[in-house]
């Protein structure tokens, strides 16, 4: 198993706080320490940073935590490997175009029989269930709509029902965005939370670090955390239900 | 104009030494200024440092600066822009998969009437020139090449071709990767070098800095730099004919 963190905000927002949590359950506070990634979203560009080694002890997630980077939308994994070796091409998130678009996909969870899913032009570089599952899921995409979608949340509703389809393989916790858009689809655990000004003082689960979000916002702030365990312990969050689905567009729940 | 780099070697080489040289360029000793990016190849895998802001003060060049990543194929760009804005999805190298591979590409120079460019389910994300022909190139490589290309030698033949048919639109220096194969394509200015055991002392021209290679090798060591111009005073780079191309195959030159 995996641990999924994603972000949705109304301004750029760094989310060096909540991946302080995330980091220390790789390897640290979890037993997910085969690998982790992010992928920060800046406009239509993004970046991500990943090491196939633990998280609470790379160079990599050192920097992603020292270094602000501000960002509207953010994906996170930290990951146990189960199928695939420990490799660079098998850490997420992954990263492909459609519709001159970057999307960001992270998966927590196992599938059966995922080497069956026909993946079109969509090839996977690695071995991960998780890859064949993004290709797959944007072949279908891709064949439903040639051209970029005028509706999106109803894109996002096919994609979600796609997702059930995968479920039915095993265990398919998933978030996917285009860096507007983030989807949080439930195989069995998943959590958001949105906060809003005032902010209050949250505490983190994994280690003993505190911060003011009054200090660190603007009264027009609006920022979701979407994370698979909540990662913290005095805040009241969400629990999708398995088989559900949230939509967050700019900090906002949609759907 | 932009400055490239690239690496292709028999054993995984950290190119800290060579970057040093590349990230003064960016607004130390040269006017590339607009942003940089670092693609380091694992295996199939690959990952990339960006950052719109100048190499010579970011962050994350100093990270990978200071952290080396082994990697057997390397692609480095300083950008100083000319098409598009100053924005990550702007920042070279740019990555796409193709027959289950990660294409890494950066482009040195500039086009016109690149917009005619047929590019077909390679859109681009960005509004730069490069990407645009990057696209356009993989469009072509798939309409040619439906599977993996049995023939990896005379496929890059058929891509220099094609490289050659955007030079005709401008200034085309390309690098692109796949993390085996390097081609580097001269339309103005491309240079290399194969260094291989017994290594001597090199000494880069935008710094004082030197590093003896014999106690940061071993002897089977065969390792290729590749940039647009010579980032050492005391060794002989050869220079790439304009209009014609070479191909590096872990640190060898095939063609």
């Amino acid at each position: 198993m995996c641990e999924l963190l994603g972000m949705s905000a109304n301004v750029p927002t760094d989310i060096c706080f909540s991946f302080t949590g995330l980091a220390q359950r790789g390897g640290g506070t979890g037993p997910h320490k085969d690998g982790w990634g992010i992928t920060f979203y800046e406009g239509k560009g993004c970046r991500t940073f990943k090491d196939p080694q633990p998280g609470f002890n790379s160079p990599v997630a050192r920097l992603v935590q020292e270094y602000p980077i501000k960002s509207c939308s953010v994906v996170a994994h930290i990951r146990q490997a189960n199928r695939g070796d420990v490799s660079l091409e098998n850490t997420h998130p992954f990263t492909r175009e459609l519709w001159g678009r970057n999307w960001t996909f992270a998966h927590n969870g196992q599938l059966k029989g995922y080497r069956r899913l026909e993946t079109g032009s969509f090839r996977p570089v690695g071995e991960t269930d998780s890859e064949y599952a993004f290709c797959w899921l944007l072949h279908r995409l891709a064949q439903r709509y040639p051209r970029t979608p005028g509706n999106m949340p109803a894109m996002f509703r096919y994609t979600a029902e796609l997702a059930g389809e995968l479920r039915k393989k095993g265990v398919f916790n998933m978030l996917l965005t285009d860096g507007r858009y983030v989807l949080a689809f439930c195989s069995t655990n998943l959590h958001w939370i949105t906060r809003r000004a005032p902010f209050g003082v949250a505490t983190l689960l994994d280690r003993d670090v505190e911060i003011d979000f009054q200090r660190e916002t603007t009264p027009d702030d609006v920022v979701t955390l979407i994370a698979t365990q909540p990662l913290t312990g005095n805040e009241n969050w969400n629990r999708i239900a398995p088989g559900s689905w949230a939509l967050f567009c700019l900090g906002e729940k949609l759907v």
